[in-house]
């Protein structure tokens, strides 16, 4: 059954991998799973047939015949579910690795994604420069957390598992503010997620969608 | 099995329900799982017995024989899959609701928790005050979207579902601020939330444990 993504048409970040498609695309990479990607533009993302399929005009939405998925953690949680790869077998592994999944999206996503509302909602506001350093003391609280969960070991329990790939997907999108050079064990281990390659044929992949020439008219 | 929960030995709601072992002790209900609660103070949440079950020093941390889990999410994830009640029985119309508890947790609560740093992290700010209508748009704009979603029905896809537990326990957080009000849908969503038996039993539970006076000594 063939599996469609959409994606950005073009990437705010320019193919940088930040854009939540990239997640998606590398679950599907780690599966062994082909698929077509659908480019949507911003306008396309308000209209109606978007946000049948996407109620919050977002990207990435997952098809596979009948069913039509969207978050990212949802669609990697059903790629894992149905392909081995990115869960363990032993059932209390399986959950621990799903509680990464949620660690990763609703504990340290949360104050990360406060770096696009410095950067993108309020980057004309008075008060930005001097909140910037509390956005930061914020992300530094749970990156030393989970700095010091991880400790030695290459990955967050056990072998290589999706919790692992959302939480280095989320700590991807710190790497413009520099702020993982402060903790080199959390920057060992991005760079070991960005390593595998499956990370690099799905990075390599929304890199030439993004900056694909499109067709002269 | 015995299932042990740990919740702040005293909320900082006092009550209110909104900390994270309602949503918990709410998801149990409704499967009709008995269960213990273990209160955690502020200070020993930051030990290494509890770091070691939580890693981010936070509640609920969820014990079931050898298995321990931590993340609300990925508790109540567990619970939904393990007994009837929380998640349809059809595969696809499942992953749906899993995707409703990710757009929860993803997508509709991080601008929400934007109101905890408002009120308790830069509430003696100089900017706090003019930054706080900004909040209040970015919340709007994600309850407009899925007041839209929710249209006239009951629930957010067929059957009360673990999404929609997680999704009104995320809209209750909005409450004290009363946004809600201004989504008549929403609001009776919600209202629909608080009057099932099983969340009734789990706020009345966490209030008279939040309320019980400490033993006289």
């Amino acid at each position: 059954m063939t599996v469609t993504l959409t994606a950005f048409e073009r990437s705010p970040d320019g193919g940088m991998g930040l854009a939540r498609d990239t997640r998606v695309r590398w679950a599907l990479e780690e599966a062994g799973q082909a698929y077509e990607v659908r480019p949507v533009s911003f306008s396309a993302m308000k209209e109606p047939a978007h946000l049948a399929a996407q109620p919050f005009g977002q990207i990435p939405v997952y098809q596979e015949g009948d069913l039509v998925l969207f978050e990212s953690g949802a669609i990697i949680f059903h790629i894992a579910s149905h392909h081995s790869g990115l869960f363990p077998d032993d059932a209390n592994a399986r959950a621990r690795a799903i509680t990464w999944m949620f660690a990763a999206l609703n504990t340290v996503e949360p104050p990360i994604l406060e770096l696009i509302t410095v950067k993108f909602l309020e980057g004309d506001k008075p008060w930005n420069k001097d909140r910037l350093p509390l956005v930061f003391d914020r992300i530094r609280h749970r990156l030393t957390q989970l700095s010091a969960r991880l400790g030695d070991a290459d990955w967050l329990d056990g072998a290589f598992s999706a919790g692992d790939l959302l939480m280095v997907s989320v700590l991807l999108r710190t790497r413009p503010s520099g702020i993982l050079n402060e903790f080199p064990s959390l920057a060992a281990y991005v760079a070991r997620g960005e390593a595998r390659p499956a990370y690099k044929r799905a990075f390599a992949a929304q890199l030439a969608f993004n900056t694909a020439q499109p067709a002269a008219s």
